[in-house]
């Protein structure tokens, strides 16, 4: 009976990690704390379905003021309890389709991708604390991988990759500095996903991924804290004909 | 005969790299820029005997309009010519002694280390695109290994190993994406240095460890494209006993 928080949940992978987390039972999933910046209609919806699992809480992960609140508010409502597992998640993947030298959204999206989760982890670090999991998985992607790079080239999306790569050395970062308080960081690969930040040409479906993340986020234990997960889908072993990913289960390269 | 710009050159490696430089035939090197923020006595010194090889330009690389400035005073000075060699050297290392968490220098160490070296490229890209040699090679450091880190954790840097790791990927796309063009992009960890950043307590001198550096960027060649190169120091192939690091010239694990 775990708790719960994923950030950027108001769609996308975000979204669907939230609704199948509510959707297994109370014995494994106690609470789930759905984060937003905005309005979330669809996850309103969830909520209202939910007999009170699913709690929206307000947060800009690049707003220090705003993400302080929402911890609050979650200590508020956990009353006295810890978190068990916090899903960094939100994110943005801006494009620069005239190259690497025109990227004008460099620090936009390192503020995000990078700070953010790093503000957010920062805020919620006393609440993980008082729990017994302490459980802290960071949505990352393959795009950041330095081996994996020359296969990536065709997408014109230098700055989100350079900014899981640096995600990728804060989770190595926290997972070497608080192992031995019990904690366990990692980060994760969620595939490629047709949401609307993967677009309609990606690998998986939106439910097949977030099933085959949460697989690995739940099933990972402290044998996995400071490493680079890939989720495993049956049939994605290998490359197949014509795609460029594989999900075989087994880290990804630095 | 090459043209070198090495920025954050007021003191330390970037100061013995443009020293180095300067000492060199001119049939090998024809002008150093040696960018620095602000006053930089040391560097005055040695223009006035360097029979005007060697030539200060302001550039502070977290501002865009300065590093404009002087991507504009360098064009002028190469009268047509263009720039052979960028050296982006500039960078800071603050401390977060309290562990990850407590870190709060995350942003700008980012926005220096990161950001500035990609605004320092894409400024001085035309110049470099004029030149037959087209190198750029960005100082790193394998505390932005992830792979290397937990030898690492002795030192609480988090923000300058994060960004070191940005910095490798930043590398990586330049490399990827310019390849075709003739560019040659590379990260050089110039090993632990006994300068002001370094302590009194690291490996190498200042002249020994930046001769090794040097030695590296000159030779690196086109096949060296994208990688991230360690020095070669004669009696540090491997590990000396008490010590963390090796330099056997190898390219470093991401």
């Amino acid at each position: 009976m775990a708790s719960y928080l994923v950030t950027g949940a108001s769609r996308g992978l975000g979204f669907e990690m939230v609704r199948q987390l509510a959707s297994l039972p109370t014995s494994e999933v106690s609470q789930v704390f759905a984060t937003a910046r905005g309005d979330a209609p669809a996850l309103q919806e969830l909520v209202q379905n939910s007999s009170g699992r699913v709690v929206i809480v307000k947060l800009d992960s690049t707003n220090e003021a705003s993400v302080k609140q929402a911890a609050t508010a979650v200590g508020a409502a956990l009353s006295g309890k810890g978190l068990d597992v916090l899903i960094n998640n939100a994110g943005v993947m801006p494009y620069s389709p005239e190259g690497v030298v025109t990227m004008d959204n460099l620090e936009s999206t390192l503020s995000t991708n990078v700070v953010g989760v790093h503000r957010v982890t920062q805020a919620f670090f006393p609440l993980l604390k008082k729990s017994n999991l302490k459980k802290v998985a960071n949505i990352t992607s393959t795009y950041g991988s330095n081996a994996l790079a020359p296969i990536y080239m065709i997408t014109p999306s230098p700055a989100y990759k350079i900014s899981k790569a640096a995600l990728n050395h804060l989770t190595v970062q926290y997972a070497l500095d608080y192992e031995k308080d019990g904690f366990t960081f990692f980060a994760i690969s969620p595939g490629w996903l047709r949401t609307e930040l993967g677009g309609d040409w990606a690998d998986l479906s939106v439910e097949e991924g977030t099933k085959a993340t949460l697989d690995k986020i739940i099933g990972a234990g402290k044998e996995q804290n400071g490493q680079f997960l890939n989720i495993h889908v049956k049939g994605w072993e290998t490359v197949p004909e014509g795609k460029l990913n594989h999900y075989d289960g087994k880290n990804a390269p630095w």
